[in-house]
């Protein structure tokens, strides 16, 4: 099986312009598209399922905290029923749009501060889930390859929800598989080492840690970044090495 | 055929309340409920939607511009590309909700300013129109009943979709059988008047204009308030009028 | 000297009521006044700041996280710079406003998640107490009345800005002098209790713990609550025992 | 007396960049710098009025509706009561701000659809006015010079505030003294033509219409924009036209 790349897109908003959205849809597999609580209004919501359909890209929903000043980055302390309340609308207003153009919304991967609440807090995870659970379709949700990809899984079984797990191209691991915190040194790649840790994730299915070991990641996908061009360029030598040309 | 009873309904936005929901829903067959935009938080949209379904009522949708502080009561002047858009984001969020609960939306009844654009003014009315039949589904758009039935009928085939048309009770029509302006004395009728008015609609499909003359009005649905206890009182008195109790 | 009263008003926002502040101003001091980010409007600014000029009732900034639909009652993750910003935001906002009506801010008290971050959570003092400094005129900022009171003292002279302390008529205090937890029995006093509490502190300067020891409380003025007509009633009852009526 | 040159500035929001402010403000008189209602987060407002401290750059609001997805651009149908709150927040927001780092806003220039409704509609530039006649200081608003500018400031004296008037560098007038509709051949001048408008004016208070007509235009200030590179550049040719380098 074949790792798929995945990209935070559709992140503009009115006015104001964020990311090469149409450079890198080319290149990918999974669009997580904004639903408009930290980017992503409407009209621009139909222009990216429109880009989605054109490039025949999967589209998931990157749904966040309501906080379009603090592009969704700031964790806000929010019950399970507000959780499930948000994440619920703008599931749905997503795959209602992509049903529009005869596309549907295939899975979830939350959004920046509702993501890192997701790995690291039980109770957030768990009201994340429940969504997940409570959406009319089975929609898979996307999750951090961690250490802890087993416990998770079985969580998600409770619920009856189905996980998919990506790793970071661009990211060191620590020994214990987690990411390097980024404020060591080694924490990102150079361009080199990225290139190296996708081959290597590609064919043999591990990374290489900071300490120097070889660990097995579970990794169905892996999430890139389009800002600039640069970011861009290494979207295609990325896809390029997973194509095996 | 009878006369349903339409009415606003979740329209409280976080911690501040608005209408009397709880009370108004047994009375009623539609509930036009607010996606967001003017009113109406995730939150209380699932709670509106478990109301909806606790009393067998049809769920409508009730989008508006982006407008919470002016409660969707402004008129904005807004591209149909903006509308369209706008119209599929409310619509789809309160419908994929709807389905989590094992419901759907049935129809779209916009809001305030949206509402009287549309009445009166063309490219508002076909933008609405292009944006409902863009819905993945067929539903029904709700139009106020006047003397323009039959071209607007004409005009929502173009487009094909299909449409409702609601009378008021508590309104005073002029001779031309549009709403008196509530500038006008006499525009909103007293409670007698007004139970006078419903019945007349309901047994003989007319109504009896400031003019003194009877003019027929296809109406399938009545709009009621429940912002009030004397509101829903009111409410309760026109449904036993419709039932023939 | 006398305990001031004083109440959260102005938290309206656009069609929605909230509290009873017609009914509140001719009883208290001091109004802590919604500044757009968790309730009040522009216009409903004004209506709230010409209230206070008719009943001579003092004017204070309540400025609140950036989170209207959870009303500011959930913590964000905001930086020092971003506190700095709305806090000097809001604040600048109400204090011209003020003037326009020849009123002007004289205290600042943050609103709910806020606040109670600034109690406990260090850095967020420190940030709300940087941007009191960084305002172009001296305005004093309210904090609970806690055993901290003259550790805060301290902290706020580093930052050069003056405090004043609230204390509650409603609430039990522990024996260290914190509010006992809501979820524990008794957190929530009674009326006569309340009445009680408010008497032996406008007298005594003191309150009585759960535990039944005598604390001191250094507060210069007592939060009280308008929401509904108990609330009002309670408040002019209150008035009259620190009047000595 | 030379003419000024004034830009829209500090319309970034968040995490979303607009405009190359830093490269901007070297070559301008006046910022009229956004207030948080079309674009202009509390941080960014600060980062702009220190630019403006830096490069002794005169302080203009520049409020908007509220409207950030539409960016202000949108016409909304506000009350007069509505125009003033929103006036007078956005205002006193920025003005507060600006006096936290010594320096105070000195006049006023409504955004987009505000702006094109001002000079359209009487009701809206008269509430305009009463919003800025309502201002704790005296501070100017700024209107586009236009063949109206006696009867303007006849309006204005009965408001008791003063006016300033700005011309367009890149646009072309009519014989009438009106801006030539975009949609028409010629709106928009090439760089040439308007470096020679910008000449004429400095040197002559005059342009040529559309129609080869010489028109005496009483402006204080020319609108320049600072969008992209080209722009920046133009500003900087313009400001060297004007000081007669």
């Amino acid at each position: 099986m074949t790792l798929l790349l995945n990209c935070d897109l559709g992140e503009s908003y009115g006015s104001w312009k964020m990311g090469l959205d149409e450079d890198v849809f080319p290149h990918i597999d999974q669009a997580n598209i904004a639903c408009g609580f930290h980017g992503g209004d409407p009209v621009l919501m139909m222009k990216t399922i429109a880009l989605a359909k054109k490039y025949g890209v999967t589209i998931g929903a990157h749904p966040a905290y309501p906080d379009l000043v603090g592009f969704g980055r700031r964790s806000m302390n929010c019950s399970e029923n507000e959780i499930i309340g948000f994440m619920l609308y703008q599931m749905s207003a997503l795959d209602g749009m992509a049903h529009s153009q005869g596309l549907h919304m295939e899975y979830v991967k939350p959004h920046g501060a509702l993501y890192n609440d997701m790995m690291a807090k039980n109770e957030v995870r768990q009201s994340i889930m429940k969504a997940v659970a409570q959406f009319h379709r089975p929609v898979k949700l996307m999750l951090q390859a961690t250490p802890n990809v087993s416990e998770h899984e079985t969580e998600a079984e409770q619920f009856g929800i189905e996980l998919v797990f990506e790793a970071f191209a661009d990211r060191c691991y620590d020994d214990d598989g987690k990411l390097l915190a980024r404020s060591k040194a080694g924490a990102v790649h150079s361009k080199e080492k990225m290139l190296a840790q996708v081959k290597q994730l590609n064919e043999q299915g591990t990374i290489t840690t900071v300490g120097g070991n070889t660990l097995r990641i579970k990794a169905d996908s892996l999430c890139v970044h389009g800002d600039n061009l640069e970011g861009v360029q290494a979207i295609a030598e990325i896809k390029h090495i997973i194509q095996g040309d």
